[in-house]
């Protein structure tokens, strides 16, 4: 008797250490390593109330914002790769710099994993809500996730939710409005016929060539 | 006879047709499309003669060169992925803005794919020699290469050449001197006791953390 109690007592010191152990590993993978060098370097940078901070995945980190607009308050705040979650996980470094405007675009690689519209949706009002929260003085700009194209077959799972996407930016054109912050519709100036990418900005249907940078930077400059 | 003649003129018309197919295809797919992306973009963006050119592969990407040393003309012409030949194709677009300096750090992913140490000397001096005899002016500092480390399993074909590295950056340092340019040791500032990188200040035994860029930014400063 008294050996079964220590064999089940063992056995839950064993089963409380594995999932502790599986717990802390879970925490150090949550994000990518690129997401946490990046993330990293962020956390390291001077930030003012004068920032103009590009907030979002690949198609933000991508761009060269303050030379795109001249600008030397405009900062890249992208990472590639990054969902709603990570912009919440790292939004403190943002909204500590108190900056004066935020342009976001998020939500295609919720989607890209299987996320739902509905998702994205609350998830964004939750980033907003925090801004306003943490940097009440902070212009909030919700950018249009862009429209995506299965034409050079690469990025299947992003590709595979096109229609989804015009239905993702409807509740954030809603989401935006109910919080009184500015929406800025992009998909139309990306989108064919067909409301996929126009494969003249993009070479793997996801992310933007130089032209395309250039016309997401005409859409934006008068909010600047 | 004849028939046989035809059948030979059809058998090599089709080889030709093919091997012409075959280069086309290795043309268009000489890059990647991140290449592509990137490349397109720096086409599109003015550059001045008082540009600070940080040229190189993903560690230079993911540096926001302005932000870190305050300084609008620091321009970030990284590239995920790149290798000497690919700075090589992009190179004009660098001194077509005669810069008023270019720190470049390329040759790891050379290593990493196999490359011997004395080609990636051999071209390393050919972008010396391209800068200056397209833009005289243009000061050129020669970073070494970074250390990498196994610590994490992570990027084993780099990981793997850690013993080649400080052998291509005594081959750099030499380049540097007949060429009669500055050659920046990096490597002794991010290398542990064995010659491997510092976890410290990597996450994945390549690329660097925020605080792996301050030491980056602290010992370059001086050259600014």
């Amino acid at each position: 008797m008294k050996r079964n109690l220590v064999l089940i007592f063992g056995l839950i010191c064993f089963a409380v250490l594995i999932s502790l152990s599986e717990d802390a590993s879970a925490q150090q993978r949550k994000h990518t390593t690129y997401y946490e060098q990046r993330a990293s370097l962020f956390d390291e940078l001077p930030t003012s109330k004068k920032d103009i901070i590009f907030l979002g995945n690949s198609i933000t980190d991508g761009g060269e914002w303050s030379e795109l607009f001249q600008n030397r308050h405009c900062k890249n705040r992208g990472i590639s790769g990054d969902v709603c979650d990570g912009v919440l996980d790292r939004l403190e470094t943002i909204t500590n710099g108190q900056p004066a405007k935020v342009f976001l675009m998020i939500g295609i690689n919720d989607l890209g994993r299987g996320g739902h519209p509905d998702t994205v949706a609350m998830k964004t009002r939750l980033i907003i809500k925090r801004i306003k929260e943490e940097s009440p003085r902070t212009e909030i700009y919700i950018q249009s996730i862009l429209p995506t194209n299965d034409h050079y077959g690469m990025f299947g799972g992003h590709t595979a939710r096109w229609k989804d996407i015009p239905v993702a930016n409807e509740l954030l054109r809603q989401v935006a409005e109910e919080e009184d912050v500015t929406y800025i519709d992009l998909f139309s100036l990306f989108a064919d016929e067909e409301g996929k990418m126009n494969i003249n900005y993009s070479n793997d249907g996801l992310h933007l060539t130089g032209k395309g940078y250039l016309i997401w930077r005409d859409a934006v400059k008068r909010y600047l």
